[in-house]
């Protein structure tokens, strides 16, 4: 199912740093707290794959490769955003549950 | 990150199915197809952990567990909705794109 490979965290964050404008690998990483080399390569991968992010190979020295939403991608930012807002909006509800839900269970 | 715990597959369809009612763990099995016991179980305890799912032990022979949205389940149906109409609208530009992307890399 498409929501598997499409709906992650470093997805949703890529799009989100890619909406002002194309950035390098490094940029991109730099923007992104804790996510490692690996996790974004793969990332950058499967959004490139999938059509929400062009990759292209700058001619510098040293070769520098940089990574721009796509216009698909684009029309994944509205959904993404609404998905960020309830997360943010109710992360408070969603805490005290937790909390609840553990110390009905440390019993 | 939240999102990484809410926006899965099997949640968004737990969440689906509930929409109508509440419905016992084989009632939600049996529609929703592919996945495990293992995978439900977990999904499904997670989703009451967030405060989205309630469950219910019925006084029944053999005893039974129901499983009801809650009020703040429901406030996360819409950016889900979202999401899932995204997928289908799109889902022909990203096979496209997979496949562009499969055989550029394959040559």
């Amino acid at each position: 199912m498409l929501i598997d490979q499409i709906a992650d965290k470093w997805s949703m964050m890529v799009l989100a740093v890619l909406d002002s404008g194309p950035l390098r690998f490094n940029a991109i990483k730099k923007q992104l707290e804790g996510v490692t080399q690996k996790a974004l390569t793969q990332c950058l991968r499967r959004l490139e794959r999938n059509g929400l992010v062009s990759r292209e190979v700058i001619a510098d020295s040293p070769v520098a490769v940089q990574y721009e939403i796509t216009p698909l991608g684009r029309t994944l930012q509205p959904p993404f955003r609404a998905l960020y807002a309830w997360t943010i909006a109710k992360m408070p509800e969603v805490e005290q549950a937790r909390q609840a839900f553990d110390q009905r269970w440390a019993r």
